[in-house]
């Protein structure tokens, strides 16, 4: 068993709503609050809270803007974010790989 | 973006320390409350409190035996553990498909 590769996750992208948040912005260039809310059929409080964490972690940069001379606040993901989910996905790839050897 | 796969993301498995337990115990039929602790280099107060959330979830089974008349306490998991475990994995898989599909 290769216990560092749980000792290395990271707990910020670990919880499920952050993660999904994560891939969303990892597929997407940028988001509004609308698009993340509705595409991950979150509250308005989940995805603020998450975004918030997120945002300290310094993984995703948030603007805000006129559309319309309407407010517009979108989200997108640093490339210090980017880099953090693609070496937790890299873990996630090994949990399973252990797993399906171990069978 | 597929949402259903993170809200299905089993929380009791997902914490990491369960995770790697879940994982030392799909490995091995049968592990010593300090077996677990040393290979995954926990503490006991860690152990003690993923096992009992484990446990209640009914994924793990506890067996209090004496072993060279000492108490001896091992842990086993569950079919119902196994099965949970393997969707967990299986999701985790799907997970990482997604992202790397997202390239």
């Amino acid at each position: 068993m290769k216990t560092e590769t749980f000792s290395k996750i990271n707990k910020v992208i670990h919880e499920k709503g952050r993660m999904a948040i994560m891939s969303a912005l990892a597929a997407n260039p940028e988001m509004s609050f609308r698009e993340l809310k509705e595409s991950l059929g979150m509250t308005d409080g989940n995805v603020s809270v998450h975004i918030r964490t997120l945002q300290q972690a310094g993984y995703v940069i948030v603007s805000k803007t006129f559309v319309n001379n309407r407010p517009h606040t979108s989200y997108r993901m640093t490339d210090q974010g980017l880099q953090a989910f693609n070496e937790y996905i890299d873990l996630l790839e090994e949990v399973v790989r252990l797993n399906r050897d171990n069978r």
